[in-house]
């Protein structure tokens, strides 16, 4: 009898794993609701009034499908960006991106780089697509760029993967820095400037836009600072040439209308932004002051969290599951030397305040029973 | 100097074309708002109001992400199905769902058979991936089921792709005919049955759930009859072994919260989606009516909207841009020989009188300059 269609080899040999596991997984295992989300990288300061009055008016006709071409909200990108209209592709939000650039730029078996513990997602799709990951080690918490580079002349990488600023470190590095990344790589390799956490970071750390430079393709998103992660919307923009490449492969029709409206109207409250970021800038303080306070080392952060260094693996594990049990959802980076650390989303003041009541409590206990690394 | 990377052979062997031109894009060539929205395939009746009270009322989250399991809804689908949360995948509309499908189960040079004229984005995955499409005339305007599964005897398909009802005729079989056609699929083969417009199909067009037939994986949406296409919400639902593969391909984060609480909450309101069914249904006895008495030959349709025999392709082409130039969108199949018609989708009452008006008036000078094939 007909047994359906097998997979395809390749999908046969992926393995089941997913990129994250959600809080609501976790709340539903443990039969608790987390009072404190501070884990997932989303922001805690919400849509601008704007974008959510935008999104309001537009449920009535959320029965019509979106613009398949996203001609507005790509000539308003443009027009902040001083660039072009076809240098810009919208999809929804950069994993979408990460997956249709894997998938255009990458054959079976070619490399591509990225630092060992940075984002999953990225790696997801290059084994979704049977390619192949070369992982350079954080150094110093920081991206390696020398190392980054090198690894991308040894093994001939057509991607290389770089998130600036960092997650899961909130690191960063300067423009001119990732300008000798670029002068760096070997021929015919790109590199994937994931500029998520963009407008939490210094000036210096955003690199000025030469949008036709065929070495580089960036992206931001409306997920952080914008606060619509749920919504599902982000773009990439560089040389046309490559942007165009999108349109032989992206779901046309894939991009929600509210998340379109939505995003239009928050480009249009600078000042709201602004205000999350200044927010933001606050929040680091509270927690890197919390953090010396209780004499752990936190990470600079040029991002909307704060990584704080734990004192070990398991001391780090043990307050991922104690801060839990007390309704608080962190997360930790999955792999050495940064899972010695905790990762703590920056939130509204009263969460701050509830999240160091709570870490006050809940890290001498962990200390006493999980020595030290 | 590095060039950047060059994209896949396969990338850089698909054509530039998309599925289709939205009416936006029309609407800013000619300079000109169309008044009555018709071409889309969209639901001319909206989202159900309790979707919308669901969607206003989660607008100020959506700064966080959705639940990546889509654990509430694939359980409430699953107790409606009757089956279990476990062979259900959610996506973000159908279109997701089936590039994810030919992703998972097409190597390339495969097989996909299909009628010569159905959906074009099954057609722009299957290119997308690298394999090849075999496709079958239609046969008095329905898919001819014989010749689809000789076709896919003959060229050893591992999918073969069905809507029922039936874009763009409107047609549909019965579930014993749709059981013929699994019988007679060779080995290894996969039919996706694509129920987009299932809510207005009668009931003995919809096959009874057999969940775990290995040959069958069927695929439902929010877009039709729900009136959420823009919202981007769907699901595919069949033998668990074969829903947990898009666990490993999909994106995990890429649906839009308010997709997920609109679709759930319109799940709650059977009674509109009724009332809907039940309008939509005196709609197509309108346009029956009139296609009629304007001497034209409706087709039977199952769907929410009614295909006209325009009497050849040169009259539906110019009928298409007649009634563009009034201000109505309506489209036409692209594939002989139903490019002899237009199609039309049930409008509002308001909206089909409107149309009506625009129709009387436009067609007989279209007839009058355009020779009948």
């Amino acid at each position: 009898m007909n047994q359906g269609a097998p997979v395809t080899r390749l999908v046969a040999e992926l393995p089941a794993t997913v990129p994250f596991v959600g809080p609501e997984a976790i709340e539903r295992q443990s039969g608790r609701t987390f009072i404190l989300r501070l884990g997932a990288n989303e922001s805690n300061f919400g849509p601008s009034p704007r974008a959510q009055a935008a999104m309001q008016a537009a449920i009535g006709r959320v029965s019509n499908y979106a613009d398949p071409e996203n001609y507005l909200l790509r000539e308003t990108l443009a027009e902040r960006l001083g660039i072009k209209r076809e240098q810009i592709v919208v999809g929804s939000g950069i994993d979408d991106l990460l997956g249709l650039v894997v998938r255009a730029f990458m054959e079976r078996g070619d490399y591509a780089v990225t630092s060992l513990g940075a984002y999953p997602t990225f790696n997801y799709h290059v084994a979704g697509f049977g390619a192949q990951l070369e992982r350079v080690p954080y150094r110093n918490d920081q991206n390696d760029l020398e190392a980054l580079a090198e690894a991308a002349q040894r093994v001939k990488a057509c991607l290389v993967y770089l998130a600036n600023p960092d997650n899961p470190t909130g690191s960063w590095h300067t423009a001119t820095e990732l300008h000798a990344l670029v002068e760096r790589l070997p021929n015919q390799c790109l590199l994937i400037l994931d500029e998520a956490y963009t407008e939490f970071a210094p000036p210096d750390a955003i690199p000025p836009i030469a949008v036709e430079d065929p070495r580089v393709l960036r992206m931001r998103t409306f997920s952080k600072a914008y606060g619509m992660a749920g919504a599902r919307i982000g773009y990439a923009f560089g040389p046309e040439s490559l942007i165009q490449v999108f349109e032989k492969i992206r779901l046309h029709f894939g991009v929600n209308l509210l998340a379109v409206e939505g995003a239009l109207a928050s480009l249009e409250d600078d000042d709201f932004v602004q205000s999350v970021v200044t927010s933001v800038a606050a929040g680091r303080e509270d927690y890197t002051h919390l953090a010396r306070e209780l004499g752990l080392a936190p990470l600079p952060s040029a991002t909307n969290f704060v990584t704080i260094d734990a004192g070990g693996f398991e001391r780090a594990k043990h307050l991922v599951t104690a801060l839990a049990a007390e309704g608080v959802f962190i997360r930790m980076p999955g792999v050495a030397p940064l899972n010695r650390c905790i990762r703590v989303t920056v939130g509204q003041p009263a969460e701050r305040a509830a999240f160091a009541e709570i870490f006050r409590r809940v890290l001498p206990v962990v200390q006493t029973t999980t020595p030290a690394a």
